[in-house]
């Protein structure tokens, strides 16, 4: 822990569970990269991440100024958020989100060879599983014009918060409401490409995506 | 359109079309705020956010360092990221997301008086429309703990994918599937507090979210 991954509001809600951020990295999709411009003013990038061990990946191409900022090693900070429900309470003010926010602090280092491609199977295998069993390879010029980052998993902290919310005394005698309204997220049905030669089913991997729970896709 | 407004990545999915923006705006709930800390490093926080005509608002504790970061003015940048499906082609390279994503650069000023209460208001019926009407006002001492942020929309700007993906002729003759997976997002049914009085009816605020067409909530 470090100055600036200690929580230092709601610190109930803070937690150095691993596991609770690896779960939370397997359930987003995307997450929003910090930087600073050349003036030093912020700038956030959204992106699609997917966890590898202790690194965090991510992908772009050589031609965004912002992916070569974080591939040259750029101090960096990663938010990746969960949203799983409104937390109804009997007031405005305690009235809340479930939510699960972690941020990791640090650099990333852009992959090359054996790595990068491995990192670019884990990310689609990341959004949609069982993909790369599917497809053909990247070929020579697709891994030239991708950048692969990585961002290692050192500092970094995360929230959480799937509680009840508590009213005071006056607010829980009175008329209203409290409870959880629970956000669900899930796949819809595929639609094939218009230029989709025919004969050519619907693969497994995207049966399977749709056919799971809903909750899992965020 | 400003410098750091200019797409320079895939420039024809970029928009600056302000009723688009005003729709990504109405279905996302989160937004992630780029700070930079004392030592100039980046920081992003996630947080709820609500459009209020020509400007963005989001709220927080008096206790919390970044927001009162943001209400002295700091230089920020929003961005609020919708993901609507998988855009699965035929190779992993081509393979892409559909998504509406937007960054909006300035400064956050402080609300004060009647402004701060309404835009309490209209941040309450972002996340749960007709809920204003069921619960009582905020208090003095709620207010006071609180701080609601406006960003003014002025300097933006706007991507979007929402297309088929396009393989090369030699995977298009292939055999491998290309379509689009939409992603949904809706509400599940509520639970109500464990300590909600008998005789409370789920509100008619919770059942309108919750009967909502799927997609809707993000």
């Amino acid at each position: 822990m470090t100055e600036r991954t200690q929580i230092t509001r709601l610190r109930e809600y803070g937690s150095t569970d691993r596991a609770a951020l690896d779960r939370l990295l397997a359930d987003v999709r995307v997450g929003h990269f910090g930087l600073a411009d050349d003036a030093g003013r912020p700038v956030v990038i959204p992106t699609a991440v997917a966890p590898d061990g202790d690194r965090v990946l991510a992908h772009g191409s050589t031609g965004s100024r912002w992916m070569r900022q974080l591939a040259a090693g750029a101090e960096t900070c990663l938010a990746v958020t969960a949203l799983d429900g409104l937390a109804v309470a009997r007031t405005a003010f305690e009235s809340s989100l479930h939510y699960r926010s972690a941020v990791l602090f640090g650099r990333c280092t852009a992959l090359a060879g054996e790595d990068k491609a491995a990192a670019l199977d884990v990310i689609t295998e990341a959004l949609l599983p069982g993909r790369t069993a599917e497809i053909r390879p990247a070929n020579r010029r697709e891994l030239q014009a991708t950048l692969v980052l990585a961002l290692p998993i050192t500092e970094w902290s995360l929230k959480a918060f799937d509680g009840w919310t508590e009213d005071g005394d006056d607010d829980l005698a009175g008329p209203a409401w409290a409870g959880v309204v629970p956000m669900v997220t899930g796949y819809g049905s595929p639609r094939p490409a218009p230029d989709l030669r025919t004969g050519i089913e619907v693969p497994p991997s995207v049966t399977r995506l749709v056919r799971r729970d809903p909750g899992q896709a965020r």
